[in-house]
């Protein structure tokens, strides 16, 4: 099984950092050359050619806050907007299905492309007071930033990206997976939990398994990693190896967590009709963990 | 030159995530028998023995927030207040020589304990509205959480980890790193720069390696990482080979950037007075990067 592109990932935009602290620089682009991303709520909008749609910032409410994603192969100017409607709303669930299947139909840049615009025009919706003093803030820096407006804060607020680990574990020469609650019926993937404050990402790893599983593990190793744009998180993918194989799950976490063959896996990622388990979709990354681990 | 311990990891406290989540088991645990850190202001109190000072609840202002830490080897509940002085202050600044003379003082695993402390404390004191409708936030979950008061809303806040690269970059055996205008005289160090929504980490260095030194790389490889609490980074530590060596410094990050022989790093490392450059400070991850490049 040949390796995946990183879904989310591989946007075709440059981000042009320079322009986005330059405000003359960002103004001589917001012109009728400059690309509107067009969105339904917080999703994509594709044509008929199978491509994400943009317009021109005329399309735009004329309340909705734009935010610059970067520029074009030919120079324009791309940009999203902060349509009032989502204003104080947001989305911090996960995909529905039907989000999957209009993401399923892009191409890997155009995927990376909308992820980053959603986790950006999401994050606008949700933080429109400063969490310092409580007044209202506005976007600065072409979306990249946001200011307090009361003079006596002026604390500035970066859109947030939040480290989780996702990691497969190893015993044995078998897989530990586990089942969500909210998971598909037979759907197994890799264990995974935020980073927190004052610890490293193996840290992370190995107190994750321990809280889910009840088992310590050794050898925590970097596998890669995915930009995950519900709402904004940086999966950090990692394989472990256990230092026994007697689970203890925490049922408040996981429905189940079983140890897999390597056959199992590899039936299961192949989609065989009597696969022991059903793999994770295309688009995560536990889905590349388990293929890096099946060709290792 | 032997691997050194990441500062700030290595934490000897149970974080204990089954207690957070019970108000009953947190308020049973909340005791004369618990553990209330000593901070002055945001750093840390350093008793005789040059470890960190605990004292008991009676200690915290009646007004204070108060973190849960975790338990103690000797099962005791350990915690953190949010003193009403550091409310809507905190501190986004990086340590000042002094803070980094009393951090030099500790233990590794009361460095970890320390600044696991010292970002949450700080990120409630700067988190004290709801970003999404200004109303008032409380402190939830043992301080892993803050709840909006507004009923309407209810919004759930968790601290903040921002990701970010820090990273060493090699060609023809060289290696390259820059000077930021705050470095102490003649320090160089890796380059660094936040993890942006919609980016892999491999992707954000390969960016910031280009926004700042004008060089595109290939097969960026992670190498290790580390919690830095000034206010809260992930910082995550990579090697990349660059495909030429023709800098195009960006000066308004930088003061400079240049690349240095096997022999300068090493002599850095050594501290060895007539050394190019000095050397990242042992508390950074930079120096770890530096000491495994010279060791491969
Ligand atoms: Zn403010
Ligand atoms: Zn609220």
């Amino acid at each position: 099984m040949s390796e995946q592109i990183i879904a989310f990932s591989g946007s075709v935009l440059d981000r042009a950092d320079h322009v986005r602290s330059d405000p003359e620089k960002l103004a001589a682009l917001t012109n009728w050359r400059a690309r509107l991303l067009r969105l339904d709520g917080l999703a994509p909008v594709i044509g008929s050619d199978g491509e994400l749609e943009w317009g021109t910032l005329a399309e735009a409410d004329e309340r909705a806050e734009l935010v610059f994603l970067g520029l074009s192969a030919d120079g324009r100017a791309c940009f999203a907007a902060v349509d009032p409607a989502l204003v104080g709303t947001g989305s911090t669930a996960p995909p529905d299905p039907r989000l999957w299947q209009v993401m399923g139909m892009l191409s890997p840049g155009d995927l990376a492309v909308y992820g980053g615009a959603k986790a950006l025009v999401d994050w606008h919706a949700r933080h429109r007071f400063c969490a310092r003093c409580g007044h209202a803030t506005r976007l600065a820096k072409g979306g990249w930033q946001r200011s307090c407006t009361n003079p006596a804060c002026a604390a500035e607020h970066f859109p947030r990206v939040d480290p989780v680990t996702i990691m497969t574990v190893e015993h044995d020469g078998r897989l530990l997976l586990g089942r969500q609650p909210r998971f598909p019926p037979n759907r197994y993937s890799a264990l995974a939990g935020f980073v927190e404050p004052g610890e490293t990402v193996e840290e992370a790893v190995a107190r994750e398994i321990f809280e889910e599983a009840g088992i310590r593990v050794r050898d925590v190793r970097y596998v890669a990693s995915q930009p995950w744009p519900f709402p904004s998180s940086l999966m950090i993918a990692c394989h472990a190896f256990a230092e026994s194989d007697e689970l203890s799950i925490d049922r408040t976490e996981l429905d189940d967590a079983r140890w897999f063959s390597r056959a199992d896996v590899v039936a299961a990622l192949r989609g065989e009709p009597d696969a022991a388990f059903g793999a994770p979709p295309p688009h995560a990354v536990a889905r590349h963990l388990l293929t890096t681990w099946v060709n290792s």
